[in-house]
């Protein structure tokens, strides 16, 4: 899928600066939940507190890029990929801005445990799951800047994944809050950033959603993973028969 | 604001079927809500489990009124308020989705409450906080019905209550928590369950603004409460003045 193809110039100019906007802002974005996981995972004041004063800037970039849209439409009156490419922009920067939301609040809650430190040891399930959601946020933003449908889908449904992780997470912050009361405030804590992860997990699974309806023009949200895959990408699912085929040595 | 005043009569039923969809969405969500909560305080399995089911109307209404949008804005190529309005759809229709899952969430905590009865008691405090969410978004949507930025404008701020409840309640939780770990375990669903409603609390506020974005055509997201009303409601101002002077017994 290409933009860029009109005869205005200036057209073509402005859908390439709002694509480019939201590009920068889903760095800044990625770049704050690297800050605020960082902070988390090594009890960093410092950038913890760099991570909420950043907020403003996303918050900015969002209106900003509404506005674009908005006038985009207004005067230009898109059509077809460059009208789903105007309508995706306004959603995914909200899914962007609620994470930059989540990063905040990661940060938030880290500072409050850089400030009490105690025997919660979390270290490893939260490196973990914290490594995983910046992968998906990262393949999804990708997979927005190259407008790459197949990659956004396979990307859908690795949240499991993080989701199962924050399960076990929850059964280890269970043990230390039984063992001794005084962990209490500081599991609760580690148990609120960890939900943001899962969330920031679901917000890029979101912005997938949005480069498949962009590219494909299908609206996938609220659809199963195998429905997807077996209509919009059928060359996925003979590749897994073929994986399965090959794995039961039949070929 | 009025909507309608097109020649083609066609495309004033287009708007307006719009505008009826959501109005739909927000009265679907808010049953799901009010249910969930009943749910939650009642102890109402059943209840609890026709929420969780009734969640797929909600999706499926969003991917619909967004396929509506975007028709629209091919077809008709709006401008000035039209635009505004199908954006701010667009845009309010995500939150609805969102209080439908927070609402779901809650059902689903509230099946494992109901199964697993404990002291943990936190009714008044859970009914409490629920009042005020449930007219929070009930009275963001009757703002977006009625098209009503000074009724918008009033409901922003109104959730600093709800954050204090919730913080009330957080409270009361960790002495549940610390007094008996036997507790925990509820203590939790209870408290997962507040923080849907402190997010139902958020998404309502978020209609209000794009009510405000609609009808005054500025995007007040991230801006201080006093700037919003100093600036868009010099009115308010006055009497917000007069209230105060008349309170000095000044006037």
């Amino acid at each position: 899928m290409e933009i860029g193809q009109h005869i205005s110039q200036r057209y073509n100019e402005e859908l390439e600066d709002i694509r480019n906007k939201v590009l920068q802002m889903g760095g800044l974005v990625e770049s704050q939940t690297e800050k605020a996981i960082k902070a988390l995972l090594e009890h960093d004041q410092e950038l913890a507190k760099e991570v909420s004063t950043s907020d403003q800037k996303v918050n900015q970039m969002e209106v900003e890029i509404d506005e674009d849209c908005t006038r985009v439409i207004a005067r230009r009156q898109p059509t077809a990929s460059d009208l789903r490419l105007v309508i995706a922009v306004v959603k995914v920067i909200t899914d962007l801005e609620r994470i930059g939301d989540e990063a905040e609040k990661i940060a938030r809650y880290s500072k409050k445990l850089a400030k009490n430190p105690s025997v919660v040891d979390t270290h490893s399930e939260l490196s973990h799951m914290s490594t995983l959601v910046l992968s998906i946020l990262h393949d999804s933003l990708d997979a927005f800047a190259r407008l790459d449908a197949d990659e956004a889908v396979l990307i859908l449904g690795r949240d499991t994944q993080i989701n199962k992780e924050f399960d076990n997470l929850s059964r280890l912050l269970m043990t230390y809050m039984m063992e001794d009361p005084r962990h209490i405030k500081n599991a609760l804590r580690v148990s609120w950033c960890a939900r943001s992860l899962e969330r920031i997990g679901d917000h890029a699974q979101n912005i997938c959603e949005y480069v498949i309806y962009l590219v494909k023009g299908k609206d996938v949200r609220h659809t199963s993973l195998e429905h997807i895959r077996s209509k919009y990408f059928p060359q996925d699912n003979v590749d897994i028969i073929e994986t399965i085929s090959n794995d039961q040595s039949e070929v």
